[in-house]
């Protein structure tokens, strides 16, 4: 990529209750486990749009399908800021626990889903829990996505290989510790820790800092509505996104628009 | 609600040993184990009650059946100092796991045990493990109980609904990293972790300042005397309680007069 | 007891590898795991009797039969410094887990142990994992022991009672967050989190202020020899007994002479 | 050791996908997961090894055999760079959950896949996850190891013994506050906590600062190729490292180096 530009990528998890269910069938009968989920859409998305809008940040949306359909509102408000979709899968479940008919059905669902909302047909792909099944470049080839966000070996797009030769599919690597899940994540377990958002703050900015610095590198950060959207991390967000627009090479960018910068 | 006042809400769960044998009935033979949930009636207690005055605090207390029929006199100390009840079911045991014959008991045992000692029927529940069963509303429905406090969907109270039409239950959302348990609660388990009070003040702190700027939302702490009563925790506290004081629209309230402000 | 005076208790646990033998058997073959055991005995006893020395704090020492018997020189060179000994059971088992025959063997082979090296019979106890079985009470008076060091119910010593009746057992309560295993306790597992010398004494320097100004109460701190003998923080319970040694009220003393205080 | 110098060693663990395939043989089915430790060979080995030759560190790195045949020209351009060898088994499995045989091979492959590559038989060995099996010590003693780099007894290096005799094996003692995978290692695991860059600098340095005042002792830091690697982490691991250069008495020596320090 070039070094005139340092893009920032938000890729943002719109689950709502399907963070739950998607493990654990069983938590459609925990209303109030699953009341953590409708957060996101009965208070959270709102602010969130807002912050992004005041910032400049076109994103992307990754969306299960099965939320998508419960909250289509949702899907065509988020469409109407600017900003675009990746899929989410259907159920939200583990590819590495499904069977290959499982595995396909929960891809072209989870595409159509999306593309039956907003009329646009996704062409990035998220698993739910960044994993890759055996089938899963298979899938993306035969479904028309050449964007995947799973990876963790580098800090710089690229595009996957077979047998050594280059495939229409194009990584942007994700990070554990620049997502919101390991920090804000929790539903009572013993072991899961709180952080405060500004020990998260602390964490992301001096990963920005110093990639800021690495010529060919960006910024990806991956954000779950319903735990950014709380009031104290939306104004750490805030200061944070503020942090980033101070530095002159930045561009808050989609995952489209900086795949399109790999060759 | 009006944007007049932002109303601050504590929620104080007065568990005593049931925080352990509502968990496993086993516990009855760990007396240290239980000893902990002592702490709350022996030592804690009066300290808290004297911040609370101190600070023109009226407060909800979420007590057991089991726990306020073995200390009758900190329920009645408790309501003489002004402060309501709620009822916190009767063993302490998790909605989830029990029979509907089981719920149903914990529910009607849980408010006359309250009723009992304090001659006022509670009219406020929360489950013990902040969930409810599928047959929680009615059960609330049926026992004269108008205000839940137990989802985590919302930064402001709201009326429940039932087949798209309100019924007479208000619910005060509850979040998870404004309670002290997450932070505080310890029995020797790998992988708990004890914070400092400092670093629990901030995370508090900065949901509070953050909250305090949104029309309509409110400030619900949860707190476990027997975890906040050690003395290093109330001081933080009672520094937390006078930052909320500073503020000039705060008013503190408790969870019956909050409800009263939901149309 | 007197608010003139304000009770400092060091109770040093040194364990060795019976940390970790006495949980499992089978640790005696991992050498490497019980080596942070040793550590205690090579290379951490001696720096931690000169700083007590220095500050002029004589402590109880609760060291397990096991370990008495293999190191009867590290029991030796304590009771030259000073300091006196609770016993800690014989092979760190915990009272839980053990057959009532069982139970009694540890408790009479662990003071027995004890006798043994230093032709004092110790008259504290702590168990292995603050936990009292159902006969640890009977156990204590038929052996001596008037001491116990493992509630957690109060903030002050206090004397035990049966069936309504003082006993000749007084408790010295502990607390979780004022011991330095939950912080510094690693052994690779996933979820234990190391913590910084820095960050335990801000926890225990909030709850050392909050407590001095409370009559009537007292600091019991607990120690293992493994865990507080690494010299970073070496430096930090320097600096932490140099702040408490700073409030003119405050002795440090013994289980036994606070115990003493007890009417 | 002379107490006119202070070593400082280095031992990087080079694991790359063995880290996951050693503990779980499926783990070769989660591409993704692998993803972790590909990090290490294609982002982040080149600019720790330029951090190393900046500060004029020579360190030890440890590297499985299968690891090695995977990424020889790692390997070797490790060795351009003027670090030495040490052997971390073949396949990264436990020595604790391996038969004899097993075990045996472990050790030899693990050692002649170093070989091969750098035509140096390494002398050093670390077990995968600092461990010795009831066989370690007579298998590196046949196999020509000369140095252990496992135990957490001492903080000085110290040479082993049998029945109470010297052998010629020296042990390098290791601590895990002292390595950066108790902070950094996250794949996701409910209770595992992912620390700033920050708060690992501050256990490690009032850790260094401690130590370095006390005669005869010596720092030895265990990192990670693929936790370290990250851009934020290499920015503290930076300024820790000048930190320690500010030192007078300070040299950053390899495992060769300080074991020959032992008498």
């Amino acid at each position: 990529m070039s070094s005139d530009i340092f893009p920032v990528v938000f890729g943002i998890c719109l689950d709502a209750e399907a963070i739950w269910t998607g493990q654990n069938p069983e938590a459609q009968h925990r209303p109030v486990m699953l009341s953590q989920g409708v957060f996101a859409v009965r208070e959270a998305l709102n602010p969130l749009l807002d912050l992004l809008d005041e910032n400049g940040v076109r994103s992307t949306f990754f969306i299960p399908g099965v939320t998508a359909d419960k909250y289509p509102n949702a899907v065509r408000l988020i469409q109407s800021r600017g900003h675009e979709f990746g899929s989410h899968g259907y159920n939200h479940r583990s590819v590495l626990t499904i069977s290959p008919e499982e595995d396909a059905q929960e891809m072209v669902q989870g595409i159509e889903a999306i593309e039956r909302i907003t009329k646009i047909r996704p062409r990035i792909w998220r698993s739910p829990s960044w994993e890759w099944s055996p089938r899963s470049m298979d899938l993306m080839l035969a479904n028309g996505v050449d964007i995947s966000t799973n990876f963790h070996d580098t800090l710089r797009p690229y595009r996957h290989t077979r047998d050594g030769k280059p495939v229409s599919l194009v990584e942007l690597p994700v990070q554990w510790h620049l997502a919101d899940a390991p920090y804000f994540r929790y539903g009572g377990q013993i072991g899961r820790v709180i952080h405060s958002a500004a020990q998260v703050e602390a964490i992301w900015q001096e990963e920005f800092d110093a990639l800021y610095e690495m010529p060919g590198t960006f910024f990806h950060l991956t954000l779950h509505v319903q735990l950014i959207g709380h009031p104290g991390r939306m104004k750490m967000l805030q200061r944070f996104t503020r942090h980033m627009r101070g530095h002159s090479r930045v561009r808050f960018m989609n995952s489209t628009e900086t795949a399109a910068l790999v060759p």
